[in-house]
């Protein structure tokens, strides 16, 4: 099956036909027209088979994820999803694969908004790059450096579902058939926070999806705001899914172990952000009309030796340096 | 080695930083605020290790041809290049190769004025996908679909050299040393025609770039302005070592198998574009303005039954259907 075709066929016609774009797949480029007044945020994530998903996962889902990861992008600085590019390298062209993945995409890009503009197939191991391009105001992007001491640290939803979800598939645990759904529907049909994120535009003071794990990536809210974080382990928010493994296990839930998967796990499209407190109250108010659950789980600090701690009852919890590892590749 | 530590050594400070660029790499996406009356082009590229480039490629070399790919895309619709985003897929973190890789892309995004604003990087088969946005004067692009019946047709420069490198790597044929560097280069280091393809926005009436292969290509021109295309034989434009490839191989120069680099060979990034006779002049003057050569190579005519015909003293050639194959992932 040729590109065009491939193209033609199944890449066209995904999500809506914005006015602003002025051309779109079939040219050298796609051509957009911005509106005067609007930044652009681009982002670009990654997806590989084996890496990142199951060679075997459902194409629809696999569609749903691969802009959901981006769309998480945007929701973390605010934007406005509109448009994307998408690469995709297939090792042969099945066109049952290609159709299921496509109605996917169709169906996740319509609910997000979201216009495919361009796209690439090539041959090879499957994978798939998503480049995507969303609208803000000018200069109020919700950017990593300005959380201020006293701030809160809120997250959204709950944390480590989809590392449950991992370990579920790769048989290292086993949960009741709702939890188990739960799990995996988190690893591989999340949620990005795109509504909320927007809503947070004039209240928080920095922002950032946990996609890597809660620890290491509040870390970068650390260093580009020249502050550290109190996080209250108590206060982690947790699935009822979550609560069945501690308990079907009988783990402690006090230890940092048991919260490894909330702490570390990586692949929660949640965001996590900071606002002044006396903005407590619009922080729930914007979560409620968004149906979303916030959790404050800590506060900045001033700048002190570690960058992030962990905090129990008030005193702070000795952390081993394999208590903070995020995900990370080449690791 | 980690992603962040990556991204931190080997993709900040590539290119130019645009005072239109209010954030680059280091937040969950790059902002940028395009100028008021422009338009944004953008196209995405993918090269997959052992489909489009020998995995011992020189990684100075394949930073260059990566970039140069998707510049073409923004020459063809006349646009600036300003931006671009990086996804990277490594197999594993080797210093080395990712030194060599980041000086050439420092090297070339330098050259072309391009600002690397996001990357991802993730472990699996090397791959790379570049999304790259350009600017443009409102409703200026050139597209595939303006083309006008008695429009002339050009080609930049040669045709066929990045086939005749690839036979060459592949041990298919023999060249003298400076014919081989000359085609070697063509394929590995091509040059994308981007001040020549702006220097066209109010003279061409179509345009394209002939990277899958000049027929194939084309017949997009002829597709999407419904018209038809004779191409005149004797006027496609060889290099030196294409001349040698035909002497030393004593092939008919009239053959159509001899053409067929040309023709169809592909992973040449020159332009192909139409523009009414009464700017021939118009046409080579920016050309040279460009020091590039440009060739009349046919003209357009009513749409007939095929889209693009060969003509040999102003007779049609009758084409095999493999004559005409342009090159295809998935064929």
């Amino acid at each position: 099956m040729a590109e065009f075709s491939i193209i033609d066929q199944f890449c066209r016609d995904i999500g809506p036909k914005h006015s602003s774009t002025k051309l779109d797949i079939g040219d050298d480029a796609a051509i957009i027209r911005p509106d005067h007044g609007t930044e652009l945020a681009i982002s670009v994530d990654t997806m590989v088979s084996g890496v990142h998903f199951f060679e075997d996962v459902c194409p629809k889902r696999l569609a749903h994820k691969i802009l959901a990861v981006n769309l998480s992008d945007m929701a973390a600085m605010g934007a406005s999803p509109k448009w994307a590019t998408l690469a995709l390298t297939l090792p042969k062209a099945d066109p049952e694969w290609l159709a299921a993945f496509s109605n996917g995409l169709k169906t996740s890009a319509k609910r997000f908004g979201l216009q495919l503009i361009g796209g690439d197939t090539t041959q090879g191991p499957l994978s798939l790059s998503l480049t995507v391009i969303g609208t803000l105001p000018l200069s109020k992007a919700l950017v990593r450096s300005g959380a201020k001491v006293g701030d809160d640290v809120y997250v959204t939803n709950t944390l480590g579902d989809a590392a449950l979800g991992l370990a579920l598939l790769n048989g290292k645990l086993e949960l009741s058939p709702d939890s188990s759904a739960h799990a995996i529907d988190a690893l591989e049909t999340p949620e990005p926070r795109n509504e909320f994120g927007q809503s947070l535009l004039d209240i928080a003071t920095s922002c950032l999806d946990v996609s890597d794990g809660l620890i290491g990536d509040i870390e970068h809210i650390c260093s580009q705001s020249a502050v550290s974080i109190e996080i209250d382990f108590e206060s982690l928010p947790l699935s009822s899914a979550y609560q069945e493994y501690i308990n079907a296990n009988s783990l402690d839930p006090r230890s940092i172990s048991t919260l490894n998967y909330a702490l570390n796990g990586g692949d929660d499209y949640e965001l996590a952000f900071t606002a002044a407190p006396e903005d407590a109250a619009k922080v729930f108010n914007r979560a409620n009309e968004c149906e979303l659950s916030v959790t404050r789980v800590g506060q900045i600090i001033e700048r002190e030796s570690h960058k992030v701690y962990l905090c129990s009852n008030g005193a702070r919890l000795n952390l081993e340096s394999s208590d903070t590892k995020s995900f990370e590749h080449f690791s």
